[in-house]
């Protein structure tokens, strides 16, 4: 039963995003949902998030809390050359642990910058990490993601942390792959609320969520089944299937 | 004094997103910005949001972290019919209250679904309030939205959230509204790093934020000034795009 508990275990991660832009409404943010799409990919479950304000109490005190309760911290932002990027700083600050100057990531913004006007002051900040810290490749900018304990800091620019994340794919550990499976209905949620909980409570490893909308001038919902284990998703959006068209629905695989 | 200092006192609220499929990846958020955009008109800050899962525990320790530490805590989501709608038991337990079916709630449900099949049980559910709880009107659905003490309990769909606020709008106390202004070049952010720490630094009472961007094949930056006092930002507006334009840069008013 070892390996079988082994397989169950679920890892999570918790994502940070840092800025200001997103609190005051300024940016819709793209990033909590490509980190958590790329997540399910990797066997890790992302399990809350976090949007704070570009200030160092808010940072060290959310990196504490959620490194310490997750196998993964996440964060997105302010790791740029100005006044306002302080992540590093206050990641390091969090840690206990100096910033230095990674010679790698120097060399790497060194060549980067050669034919854009040389590496200046400001644009050296891009190569300050806690110290200790690994680099993450991002081959856009230059300016490369950093790896700290279980701490992974990423581009604020949704494109960017995209290629962070890309670099980092399949070198995390993992577990199963939250999978998911959805059943569309052209009714009210509240019409077949009872099925849903029977169902859920019917099939373990399972859970059922219900996403109503309005369209076409009339409402219906989405349910989506997840699990990590396929035969359990299968049997319980079967089940769900069957339980709905018994009390007269057109069900809809895959959702509407 | 006293009055000015009444004026600068700075109205902050936390938001909670409460949604499994937001975790997932399976839906972006609409709703972090559209609390942020209104929060700004009501001149109240959003000062920090947290996605958190349907799972009673979590709810109600953020719940009881953010309504201490903010003048407002608004929650999306988790206030439907469905067994996966968690969040007025959840809350209701962070503040040891009852939960109790609201009169004037069942009345409007009674109402809504006479034409609709009718109350059921399921719906019955959308009345439940923690006890002392009012009503925020929602008149699209039925379904209301929740106010007690300084908590707001609003929808997850982001119409009907919409709604909700559009109901509280000018009915929460709030200060002066965060005002903003933006300017945009085409530069490389690290070029001008200088600048934009300087002119920050040389006015009391306004943040610029650098937000750089890759577009028609080359970079720029928009800088959002941002401060509570319209003489102020217009001061420290100013003074950056005179700064950046005696540095060589053609500046864009408005931003790019």
């Amino acid at each position: 039963m070892a390996v079988a508990m082994s397989e169950d275990r679920i890892w999570t991660a918790a994502l940070i995003v840092i800025g200001d832009e997103i609190l005051s409404g300024r940016t819709q943010d793209r990033n909590i949902e490509q980190v958590a799409l790329w997540l399910n990919l990797q066997g890790i479950r992302l399990a809350e998030v976090r949007v704070i304000a570009d200030r160092q109490e808010a940072i060290v005190a959310s990196v504490n809390e959620l490194r310490a309760r997750n196998d993964y911290l996440f964060t997105t932002g302010g790791i740029g050359p100005t006044h306002d990027d302080i992540t590093v700083d206050a990641i390091a600050a969090a840690l206990g642990r100096d910033v230095v100057v990674h010679p790698k990531a120097r060399a790497v913004l060194e060549s980067y910058y050669a034919t854009r006007g040389g590496l200046t002051e400001a644009r050296l900040r891009m190569a300050r990490v806690p110290d200790g810290a690994e680099l993450i490749e991002n081959r856009m900018s230059g300016a490369p993601g950093i790896r700290i304990g279980n701490i992974i800091i990423m581009a604020g620019v949704p494109h960017i942390a995209a290629l962070m994340m890309e670099a980092l794919s399949g070198q995390l550990e993992g577990g199963r792959p939250l999978i998911s499976a959805t059943i569309g209905c052209w009714v009210a949620e509240s019409e077949i609320a009872d099925i849903l909980r029977e169902t859920e409570a019917a099939h373990e490893g399972c859970q059922i969520g219900s996403y109503p909308f309005f369209r076409e001038g009339t409402v219906g919902a989405n349910f989506v089944i997840r699990s990590t284990d396929q035969a359990r998703l299968d049997g319980c959006t079967d089940d769900l299937a069957a339980r709905l068209a018994a009390a007269g629905r057109e069900v809809f695989r895959g959702g509407i």
